[in-house]
């Protein structure tokens, strides 16, 4: 029986905990441990929602029951609670990202390993059945070796200022999930960060010292290339968008509209927006995610995305957050 | 409490009962009365899987626990559970086809009537999102009075010719649905049915006296045209496609490709093939046909679609039949 | 030197005299005799703009010096005109139909079987890229036999009832280039014509005792069907594709848009209406087709289409006139 | 009568010859004065084809019949040639770029400036159909403020090294066209330009001292983004993509595939390869382009183009290479 504490009753932690009940409800060896939250309405609703009992962290973390954790608290508790859990001997998946010091990330990654639990990272868009079908076919040869990535991502609307203010700006709250892909996708690390970002969507954002717009350029060793772009706004839904240039051809996965109705008229031919943001874009991906932790958890394979993962998308996040204020790029 | 007997634990059976127990596990209100199938072992493994236990038919009908009904068992049986159900006062969700005979159905919709229950015929394809959306901006007008309907419909592969054999032929099981679909999209009903059908996909078919191809043209009484088109053979995929020609412009609703992934190479632009069969192209259809059983069954509203529209579409596919195998066209 | 004398300065004849100028200007050996209108100001006005003589029709067939003839007039003049030719020797391109009368038609076959010259028949969609491209890719067997094709065509804007009055009617009108289409894609004779046509555009087509919306089933001694559907008015622009569903696939051509520039906002993706009508359309067609035609009046080939091509559309358009009217199916 | 020398028979000049001849053809006021070219074969050939007298550039520009100039002959020789056909009073076409050298374009601009002459800059791509009506949109207001603009641009097979060592590299030879388009579709000047570059598709082009894969990033002083990447190489076709990211949605103007037929197998959907290469896929811009000089030449309207337009391109071009070669932005 493999039985889990889903630490985080927010957005992502329902998420996942909803996963669980429906895999746990299709077999006999998984089940809930429990969830808590720091936020006690939260950890209750969630836990009638699903039929798990209320816990805290901690009982969960002491308990022999309680096989692994599924981390999806504030991010500044990540650290501690991987901490934590792996001395706990326990399984650990923890959403993105594990600390915004990469210094602390690394600590953490001492203790993991010295503990030699599992550390899943939550990069949920590696499991989104396009981008995986995408990069099984760059594995598979289909376009040769990989030279140009190229990644939009759009937010629908911006996130209160309030959370910006705590965010760790946009290159480590939203470009986080592109320097995962682009890693992904290229197949090797890069070495050089080129990075510019505008306030354009709100002088809110830039009053607080952040961007809402911004593009970086990534260059691995051997000549790799991949760009990225992100906005905090996009009219016409979560924009999700991944290409890959290669010496064979070109791959890509484009987005998906809410449904596939088309209206022509003397204006054109219309169709629907794209889905409006990630709870319906990656509800997939989510389920994919929890699969691949699950069997990690089983000791069926080894994480991936791991803990080095989320180091190194860090890193780019860092490289990146320095390139933008300093108008240099940044070596790695 | 709304407690619900799952009749026949085949593949239709399996997705409604597993659809019954994701919405019985988020709702206090709902559950699974029993599974009930001739086979032992079908009924047994489907009722492990979703929680619920093992009964006869009889024993729901004569329940007083038992408000309602699903029907999913092999069609010859359908008649005559819809009539013991209605007499024992409980909601019925009937799958297409009710009978064969149209007679037959009369026959039920007039002991339906007697008892006041309601009774929801599966046509579950006007409740995937897609063509329900298309049928939603025809009401709100996009496209002025309908005057054009074109269905295809194409199988990836042919049943075995023993399904055939009992199947009632094409036009009463395969394009049933596109009967039903068209009168939904047309908003009145056919008049006058043409019919042309053909055995090119295997010799076995038409040596059983079955078409694999077939076509129909349908007139209404205002003279609005419906084309329908089938197949029982797609090597890419299961097709299914409805476009809607009206005064003020077109609407279509098109495949679902497996994913949104497009390979280009110097042979061209590749997509991925589209779902390949019901379960995937209409597992969001399944669940939303069945949430408005629920809401028929708790009495928030009507049945739609009712017997009426059973027996409708089994009119029109007796037509269709008669045309093709006379060469002459039938008028209702 | 190959000299074509243009009999008739509209709209079509217009297209293929600027047409021929431009191939002229390209190579020394081909020029335009004359151009020929009952309407003098017409032919002169077309003269000017390619730079050829004015002429009468029968100067031109008179005329040692001119080898070839494009008779673009009036439909109730291209029987005479072609038999004229024919007996004078020139080789013949006439745009479609040669007559309303199928009768008719065979006797000018007659003629021109006796004379021995080629009689080339204006069905340029056969020459538009994309349908040249479709039907290369059946007889190259990409998919299989073919099973079922689809055709839709729409008019941008019905014509003026006078123009309706003296047309033949829509089947012969506007579906004999689907006729003459669904023969190309089938590869085999249709023996079976279905018909249903309404009058839903304008009343006023139908107090002229014509259709503006109609649909036709087909089908071929060996069970191939075909479905074509036609609309007078089409909101969104000239809609003009094709599909043939067989064995192995499915081939189809669709519109062209305007541009390939999208608009995404907050009401979805919008794409250009396509091409508004046939002289955008068909731009590429008619000029293929023309060198088609420059081929056989060099003796390069034999013309296709030609005249039993005509011929064979023709007794189609008038089978389905028969079928619609009386309601019943018309065997060939 | 507006008459216009052609001096370059290549490649180039030889569809400018072309669509002045067609142009010529239509209208009574505008002839070719000649054709010009250091090789007098290619003269030769291209005037017989147009129907024109072979020239030399010095006879054109002493003559006072001719009133314009068309320069499409080696880049080297253009500025030399803008200055005389300028001090000699003609209206002046020149492909580009004017020279690799901005110093020297900027006195070439004041030889122009003071001869009063109007110079048009062919930059081809502003009068595609496609990105001429997107621009039209951003004008219009459709997506509001511009924030992110994105550039693909990939040739179908790299060119010989022999070319590429005299090309001025890359950024200067391929990108020079995308540095024109960002800053038609930004409406306002980038003032920092960042430039990665790779030798990933052809170790001699590397060898050569160029690059073949290369992307940048640009930003202007409003902060606006624009992101352009290029490959010498694309197995699918000629890709020319532009998307504007705005305010107020999304524009983009993509590829135009061979034809529009898409066949669909087990295998997938697959649609024809893009136009192969830039004499396909900007026919149109090339007429469209020579329409608007034609006006210029008239005296009707200011060039645009012009070589302010000209020199910016090529400042950028300059920024970018040294950037790349560098590892350090530029700022202008």
């Amino acid at each position: 029986m493999l039985s889990i504490a889903v630490i985080g009753a927010g957005r992502i932690g329902q998420i996942h905990a909803s996963n669980l009940a429906a895999r746990a409800s299709e077999r006999g060896d998984l089940k809930i441990f429990g969830i808590a939250d720091a936020v006690d309405a939260a950890a209750t609703a969630l836990a009638a929602r699903v039929g798990a009992p209320v816990v805290t962290a901690e009982a969960a973390l002491a308990s022999p029951d309680c096989n692994a954790v599924l981390i999806a608290s504030p991010t500044d508790t990540h650290a501690d609670l991987i901490e934590q859990a792996a001395r706990a001997g326990k399984a650990i998946f923890c959403e993105k990202p594990v600390d915004l010091s990469a210094e602390r990330i690394r600590a953490v990654m001492g203790v993991v390993k010295d503990s030699g639990v599992p550390l899943f990272i939550g990069f949920n868009r590696r499991f989104d059945p396009n981008f995986a079908s995408l990069k099984a076919r760059i594995d598979d040869g289909q376009v040769g070796d990989v030279e140009l990535v190229t990644i939009l991502s759009r937010d629908p609307t911006p996130p209160p200022v309030s959370y910006i203010e705590r965010s760790g700006g946009l290159f480590r709250d939203m470009m986080i999930h592109d320097f995962d892909m682009a890693r992904f996708l290229l197949g090797e690390e890069p070495v050089e960060v080129h990075a510019v970002g505008s306030s354009l969507v709100d002088p809110a954002i830039g009053a607080a010292g952040d961007v809402d717009t911004a593009a970086v350029l990534l260059r691995t060793a051997s000549g790799k290339i991949a760009q990225i772009s992100n906005s905090r706004r996009a009219t016409y839904g979560y924009d999700q968008r991944v290409e890959v240039h290669g010496a064979k051809g070109l791959l890509r996965a484009g987005n998906i509209h809410e449904t596939s109705v088309e209206l022509a008229t003397g204006g054109g031919f219309t169709a629907d927006p794209v889905q409006p943001f990630f709870l319906e874009r990656y509800a997939a991906a989510y389920r994919l995610e929890l699969d691949a932790f699950l069997a990690c958890a089983r000791g069926e394979k080894a994480p991936s995305p791991d803990g080095e993962d989320g180091l190194k998308a860090q890193l780019l996040a860092d490289a990146a957050t320095a390139a933008a204020q300093s108008g240099q790029p940044v070596r790695l």
